[in-house]
């Protein structure tokens, strides 16, 4: 059944003002983006982005939301460690795209600002509960050493990266991904049994 | 031997102006704070503070350098997991003052200025290489895993306290600091032998 043509008109203009955020907050950073510029750019009213939005940052955080849905979620194989390896790679890689660079500055106006940083934490969550339920499969398989809180592992993964990553102390790339999954093995997993 | 009268005078303006930085930043956050206003508050000219600083930015870093060094080094009791819960703690407790939101400022413009990032990252720099320096004496006592890369390893301790700080998915307190200690043990050292 095709969508009635006032739904597709919605949908159309969600995706171009979700577009013209990302560009110009790519173009001229997090701060320098107005409302009025990404109506302008989407080529919409103000109010078009208010009745579904309360404001710049919520658009940018539909918009993560959407590129970390189609690229980052938790692949299951039936190999954890494989499965991670995969993921945090996938992740990496998002983070040196345009993505990264939005990312990075809704992370940095969530220090200040209580709307970025419900946005951040509604985004981690979706990506903490997926990671949750990646490791309790896992856990059914005997992979998971005992005792570990599923989402406290999830942190323990993802903290180095986001240390390394917000605090630009050295690359996060594929060298530094193996080096912390390798290292913090012996806290998260099981011995692999041999097969 | 008592320092010469322009010393202590030179001493004296740094401190203020380092003091009326931390002020301003406390009140008004990092983007709001002018070198105007914190020459104004110190009582001094700009001239004064470019003497001795490239940028706001610089000052602060001095500031939190301070800061740091008096109340978040790295004991030596001969038991590293106990010594690093000290420290640790010590460092949640930092975050909890005027500090943390310093702190948490100069992140925040370090993801899109690279005179914070630079700060930033020499920051850091003095206390990994504390925490490295405190590990190699646990690795000649043999309480570090084998293999443990010392860097990598304060990289995986601080991780998880900075991803849920800067995200802000939960508090960052004792009972946090505790968990995650006792979960990355494994990853991190041997096991303590019977005493």
């Amino acid at each position: 059944m095709t969508p009635p043509a006032h739904a597709r008109r919605n949908e159309k203009s969600r995706e171009a003002i979700i577009a013209a955020a990302f560009e110009l907050c790519a173009e001229r950073g997090f701060a320098a983006t107005t409302i009025e510029a990404i109506a302008a750019r989407a080529g919409v009213g103000k109010q078009t982005i208010y009745r579904w939005w309360g404001s710049k940052a919520e658009v940018l955080i539909e918009g993560v939301r959407i590129h970390r849905d189609a690229s980052a979620g938790f692949p299951d194989t039936g190999d954890i460690r494989a499965d991670m390896a995969t993921q945090t790679g996938n992740v990496m890689r998002l983070f040196h795209t345009e993505f990264g660079a939005i990312w990075r500055g809704l992370i940095a106006a969530a220090q200040t600002e209580e709307a970025a940083a419900e946005g951040v934490r509604r985004i981690l969550r979706v990506s903490i509960d997926e990671g949750v339920a990646r490791l309790e499969r896992a856990r059914e398989l005997g992979q998971l050493r005992a005792g570990l809180d599923p989402e406290l592992a999830i942190e323990l993964l993802y903290g180095p990266i986001y240390h390394t990553w917000l605090l630009r102390t050295r690359p996060v790339d594929e060298h530094y991904m193996t080096e912390v999954l390798a290292a913090l093995g012996p806290a998260l997993f099981t011995e692999p049994t041999a097969g």
